[in-house]
């Protein structure tokens, strides 16, 4: 099967109830700069990826395999995999 | 008017263009890993925001002056507000 060009967006979010320091700084810091109402930040982080593979599913299979081993600390994060 | 709550996603991504050393490594990385066909990988990194606001359209222009302010560095880096 001919390889197609796939883009996708890999977003990996902290799970709940995960300490989030990094977040807690960006809030404490919007608040410094007179910004009212932030209840709460969560930092996380996306990876643009683009790839080739065989099929749309097959493009997934294989991100959601770099999320497993690369991209995401399974015991603490979790992803999500978009491929447009 | 009474406010209201609002979760926001927003996602700062570095300019087309800029280079991304980051994204280059994890690359890299994922080819260590025998993962093959990846063109490229771009990192970015998104804040997840509960704030309060009076209006969606209000706590959308917040956010946007906090991309501005703080969260992104808008000369190398574009930001995208989505309120739900």
């Amino acid at each position: 099967m001919a390889a197609k060009s796939f883009s996708a967006r890999v977003t990996v979010t902290l799970k709940r109830g995960v300490l989030d320091p990094q977040g807690k700084a960006t809030q404490s810091a919007l608040g410094s700069l007179g910004f009212e109402g932030v209840g709460s930040v969560r930092q996380g982080k996306i990876f643009d990826v683009e790839l080739t593979a065989s099929s749309k599913k097959g493009a997934k299979e294989a991100l959601e395999s770099m999320c497993e081993k690369l991209l995401a600390n399974t015991v603490i994060e979790d992803y999500d995999v978009v491929v447009e």
